[in-house]
């Protein structure tokens, strides 16, 4: 048994967290908070923040431009905001987006580099602190190192992993969800299972990432009729969080592994949501790899109570009317970019190009 | 559901880890190694670091004066020593005491406090990096911000802990505990056990920090066995060094209950092992909690496979032929020691200072 477990960030689970812990707060003099155009006021995250800030005296500039699937452009405009005004620390608010712009935001604040750097180079300089408030249940972003950028040159996502990327506190407030459309929860709800799926069957997986992940496995398992159901109770949201801060933990430590290489490009070019991309390949995958993973596959169709991976499928493509038909040439132009991410090492089951490619056309083929 | 998760030791479990990761030691120029007499070098942990140490051009000296449970006086020496050698990080090696007397130091070095101020005052400034290294599977210090020390004056144990004292990177590798005479392997153990059990059982337990607990409890388990038959393979060594770890991770977030409060008596006036003095207060504590956490004792009493608490105490006495006999003035004298212990709080079910009494009578009363 050869493990390691890194998880610096001080998470904060609970609903009241802010407030009940404005001590933590105090990391600087002045705060740039990080969010997108709506999330973090209509989630009540900002109010709680800003009460906190005030009460404690600390300063803070507003960038609340951060859209879905943040570019380089945009974590660029951010860096150069946040120098303008002298912060010291970063509060980023809302689903991966925003945290992953903060991330990158924070980084590019004290390394002087390029954006396209923090892809293509190693960061010599620790990043400002971050505190991260998630306003959705699927990135795990907040408890990560991790930081997904649009990389319009590359047509394609890629991330950037640092030390200095993980957030020094968390704040996991499940209330921050309560006003979320049902169509995104459920889409971030199947990231976070992809997450903790991934990271179970990852080559990197360990005895005790395995635990986290099962645990997380379980917690979705749980929520999976109410999603389903399209009536989604406030347990349903707590527990939602729950999966997928532990979804956070464990890929923090393993990486994704097909999944992800796979559906960056249904979100790229065919503007998928991140979750739901990754749960259209949810049962190709787990039928791909089960003859290198039997009894880890075994085990989570039992935890989610399906008996063969038709049920898979037919789970996760609840609520999808438009499953994209993607021709020969996009297949082998998806498969090549797909074999371009590095996660793709980490599949439980040996990847060639030809595998995407073949498991592209079974997906989106078409007829 | 609320909870805080936070570990921020950066850990390394397995055979061979420090070797592998020599990079991880750059935390100084000159580092203090805090250790007992014999079991860095007996370990092989001392070859492994001095090897890492050379090759990376950093220096050591070496305080090698710990001995079992720690006062204040040694404490005090190793941190003179440390700053006439200007030294800038600590590596400890060895069991409970050397991990606990190193955090101490580490603490006295930067506060320019009284080695009792440890105890009674809070730290003011961050202490020095510590590398963590155990050679036995008990204490989980490697990964908690606590430290135990003898306090002659207040005729007992105390803690204390802070955020600072959390060591950077814990390198936890189970051939380090092949030396350990079988004696020390089965006290450790049930100290192990213990941190496991109280954590599950306390106030503070969280749904999350359950799991890490159920977890290490299962390790644990799988060992007992070859404990009791006094033939402990490699793997059990490995499982107990797992547990330890499980055990540590899960006391740094709700610290222990009872058992340790009452414990310590036995160990200070009666000089009982750690491990043992919590293994003859094991059954009682059950028993006494049970209708505050009747699942969870249910859930333990199923997963060590035991039917009762008679079984508790067979097991748990096991190669203990001298179970002490104490009078009614030491019943008296221990139980007000014991509720002078924060850690009485934490209990599931409320103590008072007669509850204790009744304890310490009923396991050592004689007949």
């Amino acid at each position: 048994m050869i493990f390691e477990f890194n998880m610096p960030v001080n998470l904060m689970f609970g609903n009241g967290v802010i407030k009940k812990n404005s001590e933590k707060f105090k990391l600087g003099k002045k705060a740039l908070i990080v969010t997108g155009r709506n999330s973090a006021r209509l989630s009540g995250a900002f109010d709680d923040i800003s009460d906190v800030l005030f009460a404690s005296g600390i300063e803070y500039v507003l960038f609340d431009k951060i859209v879905s699937n943040p570019n380089l452009a945009i974590v660029a405009e951010g860096t150069k905001f946040a120098k303008e005004n002298n912060v010291d620390f970063i509060i980023a608010v809302g689903g991966g987006s925003p945290l992953d712009a903060a991330k990158a935001i924070a980084a590019l604040y004290t390394n002087d580099i390029e954006s396209i750097d923090l892809i293509l180079k190693k960061l010599e300089k620790p990043s400002l602190p971050i505190i991260a408030v998630p306003t959705t249940s699927g990135t795990g972003s907040e408890v990560t190192q991790y930081s997904v950028l649009t990389i319009p040159s590359m047509k394609t996502k890629k991330s950037f992993a640092s030390p200095w990327s993980f957030p020094k506190v968390a704040f996991a407030d499940p209330r921050y969800t309560y006003s979320l459309p049902n169509g995104i929860t459920i889409d971030t709800a199947f990231d976070a299972f992809s997450h903790l799926l991934e990271s179970y069957y990852s080559k990197r997986s360990t005895l005790f990432n395995d635990v986290i992940a099962i645990e997380g496995i379980e917690a979705f398992a749980q929520c999976m009729e109410n999603l389903k159901d399209n009536e989604i109770t406030k347990t349903t949201r707590e527990k939602l969080m729950y999966a997928s801060c532990l979804g956070g933990i464990t890929i923090s430590h393993t990486g994704t592994t097909l999944i992800h290489a796979m559906g960056y490009s249904l979100t790229y070019f065919r503007k998928f949501s991140h979750g739901r991309a990754n749960a259209m390949i949810m049962a190709e995958y787990m039928k791909f790899n089960e003859a290198s993973v039997p009894e880890k596959t075994k085990k989570v169709l039992n935890l989610l109570g399906f008996s063969g991976f038709d049920e898979v499928e037919d789970y996760f493509g609840f609520g999808n009317d438009k499953i994209p038909v993607l021709s020969d040439e996009e297949c082998k132009m998806f498969a090549t970019l797909a074999m371009g991410q590095g996660s793709v090492k980490l599949n439980p089951r040996l990847v060639e190009e030809d595998d995407i490619y073949n498991l592209y056309r079974k997906i989106f083929g078409g007829s």
